[in-house]
């Protein structure tokens, strides 16, 4: 009895936690209650006509089939079923009427009918453009058959269409006026709601990838939820996965927005709710960047920290201008306001750039010297530059245009050969552990010896940063895209001028 | 009326179409018309007691309500309809009970009860856990309202609780009658088959993505559909946003699966259905890659097609062998037969390798050696192999292993210098078309020059060929997961062993 007891505490405290992490949750129950609540006692003190008291069943069912989370639900499930009723009503009379003609032949009249109707109703709402008629088909089928086989029962055809008829406007009149009348739940506003939180999400998990990646962030064991593409409490891989995975909720809302009138800051008929959607995809384009910036972190084969300190600065840089890019954005939309500045991508475009052009100077950092070292030089080249000169040249870049730089002289040779050995012991313990690169024995140890093997993986692990970095460069590229399909979206739902002063800086 | 009559002959063909494209949709239809005809038949011919025709229209709404497309689908909802009736039906009849026990007060209690009710079934069935019971909270409210209202004016309450559960359980009963003896389509299949074919549409978007950069496939203009991640007749693109857009199917699918009994090929209690999920997850995961890897081609950044030719034979053949596993692997599953070879990846490993260490040798091609030719060499540094020396080395590369290349000899900057300016004029029509790299005026002219400004394009879209290359390796690297989610779901699901000659070559 004590554990029962514990157990049903447990569960209070649970519902409590989660009506409070949502309370339109609690509200959207309350109004159901509310909504039947009327139902009955319109139904106990007989106020509609007494014929219908009979059929008051119908009322009732309405409001539960009817009573929807959102308005938008709500409405498109009312009139599938109001549309369902009404013509299938129709059709059950005309059917019922030429069957009683046919005297004899009206039991096999009526069974057949049923087995076409039934037939072709199920046939019809399986067409993929009929999904969101689904509902409105069974209720039609449905409606169907009651009408005709109680109706051969009692031969009150007419009666029977037409009270459940007027019970169901009733169900659904209540139904209707208590949720939009009462607290009413919007789908729109979750869709901009959702379209908004996506931006934040993105922009941290950009962040985050770039910051782990300059911090050499690795997984011990990659988690097998990420390498399914579950669900997964990581706050890198959150944020790109729920603006990848949201497309689900987002058509559901957005069927659901179609339906809903003018309200709120939606002051609009035909309000552009498919430019959210086309917004939220081409978040979404630039979320699958952010997605393959994170496999670079996933990945075994790992640039060596050195060489990814010598980009630090501009890596970071670029992920904090996108980061910013989105965050404007984000805010933008949450306050419905229009972009008003000619060069909102100024900034993360010249970051880029920046990062393009240390790429572009330090080429031979991404990419493996030590094979061409073992080329032999038939001239004997000799550096006469060291790591100092390249930090005074680098400082002095933008003014002092006649700069001299090595490519591959042997002093950068030793100093990067250094650092890929340096690294080479890490990456060993990397490859056993994750496992995901061939064991040795899967490869043909006759082609290639052990040496050459290990470089190898230095010239990927080399690689690997020119990758990320020109992810990210790519991640950048897109953000015009986003920012077209928000500039659509801002014309056409008629999007506020913004203030004078900036806001959001 | 010839318009109309055009019309109506058209919406015949192309349901004659619809209908041909899956002819299981056809028999779903004839099912659910035959079930109807029965219980519409037992329901004129009187065989069930006479108390219960009144209450008849809850077997035939019991029917349409429970035929579902799959047969999980079905022995759910009809599951958590009969619980929700029984359980319900429960609750009220002690309401009831209590109810006309306190006399004057019985509406007060009755309304009371309902608000209560509706509150609870309402709150709950928004809980996440219970979102496969969504249906039976319905059921659950539904029937106690009709139990405690319809009894209150009849005063029959168990009358009405035990004929109401009597009918539905005859309905669902005929339809889970029909559903499962005639012709059943069992989700699980349908999953099964899903995942299948998603190998089979990855492999194509590989190849496709592989063999498309080579041949330098650009887009005219990338298709805004693509650009906000909709759905578009792209072979390319199709293929592998089939597999990333699955999840939704899928997960639905698996709902309906684990209440499906054991048949046909999947002979066993509780089969691992999840597992499927676990390898589409694994196949989501390599896809990811493909999808970065048609961001290549997507970008307006683009490796000249020279550099390309270079890699082409080791790319191609990392393309095939990736292509060729997804394959095999597809084909396993669609026969359950288990993976017998220890080496599977070998060769796609190999050829991994083969482009690792291809661009190992020729990494100066990846990175801008333009920059480079920039510096003064102090002494004059002179190359002496030409070409024709190189090729000469690669074609021995394996067994004379005492090469020598030289890394950026000026014979070798001359001819990528001319690759890049011959790609240049390409280039440049490319930005201006896709709009999607800053306009010129973007960037800030008194640092950067016109000259340096291409010059960081030459070099971006070299490294997008070391990018390609190294999200191709890191493709590779993933397949080793889908090969575990595989054998995993392979011993659960207790595949046949291959027989001894290999089938699939």
């Amino acid at each position: 009895a004590a554990a029962t007891w514990a157990c049903l505490c447990g569960l209070a405290v649970e519902g409590w936690e989660f009506g409070r992490s949502d309370p339109r949750k609690v509200v959207f129950a309350a109004k159901m209650g509310l909504a039947l609540t009327i139902i009955s006692l319109l139904i106990f003190l007989r106020v509609t006509f007494h014929d219908l008291s009979k059929h008051s069943v119908w009322a009732i069912l309405t409001v539960v089939v009817v009573f929807e989370f959102s308005i938008g639900a709500t409405l498109s499930k009312g009139l599938n079923r109001g549309l369902g009723t009404l013509l299938s009503g129709g059709l059950a009379l005309g059917v019922a009427e030429i069957a009683t003609l046919t005297g004899d032949w009206e039991e096999v009249l009526v069974i057949i009918s049923i087995f076409v109707v039934g037939f072709f109703a199920s046939f019809i709402k399986l067409y993929p453009t009929m999904q969101p008629y689904e509902y409105g088909f069974r209720v039609f089928l449905l409606t169907f058959c009651y009408i005709v086989v109680s109706g051969y029962r009692t031969r009150a055809f007419m009666e029977t269409a037409v009270s459940r008829f007027i019970l169901i406007a009733l169900g659904a009149g209540i139904g209707l006026g208590v949720n939009i009348c009462i607290y009413p739940i919007w789908a729109g506003e979750d869709l901009h709601n959702l379209v908004t939180k996506n931006f934040t999400g993105l922009a941290k998990s950009l962040e985050g990838c770039v910051n782990g990646y300059l911090q050499c962030v690795e997984y011990e064991r990659v988690p097998s939820k990420i390498l399914t593409y579950q669900a997964y409490d990581d706050p890198l891989y959150s944020g790109y996965r729920s603006a990848v995975q949201s497309t689900i909720q987002e058509d559901a809302l957005l069927s659901f927005a179609i339906w809903e009138p003018p309200h709120g800051p939606y002051k609009m008929w035909n309000y552009p709710w498919k430019n959210y959607i086309r917004v939220s995809g081409a978040l979404r384009h630039c979320a699958f960047m952010v997605m393959a910036l994170h496999g670079c972190i996933l990945s075994e084969i790992q640039a060596p920290p050195e060489s990814r300190q010598i980009f630090s600065s501009e890596l970071k840089r670029v992920g904090i201008e996108g980061a910013k890019v989105l965050r404007e954005l984000g805010d933008l939309m949450k306050t419905m306001t229009k972009l008003n500045k000619p060069n909102f991508l100024f900034e993360v475009h010249e970051a880029a750039e920046v990062l393009q052009q240390k790429i572009d100077r330090k080429s031979y950092l991404l990419v493996n010297s030590e094979s061409w070292e073992g080329a032999e030089f038939p001239d004997g080249t000799k550096g006469n530059l060291n790591r100092t000169n390249i930090t005074e040249y680098e400082n002095n870049c933008y003014t002092t245009r006649s700069y001299v730089e090595p490519p591959s002289t042997s002093s950068n040779i030793h100093s990067s050969v250094t650092s890929f050995t340096g690294s080479l012991p890490k990456m060993d313990s990397t490859l056993q552990r994750q496992m995901q690169w061939p064991a040795r024995q899967s490869f043909n140890s006759e082609v290639m010896r052990n040496g050459e093997e290990s470089r190898t993986y230095e010239s990927a692990s080399a690689l690997s940063l020119a990758t990320f970095s020109s992810l990210l460069i790519e991640f950048v590229a897109r953000l015009q895209n986003l920012v077209e399909a928000f500039q659509e979206l801002s014309e056409k739902a008629n999007f506020e001028e913004p203030v004078d002063e900036p806001i959001l800086e």
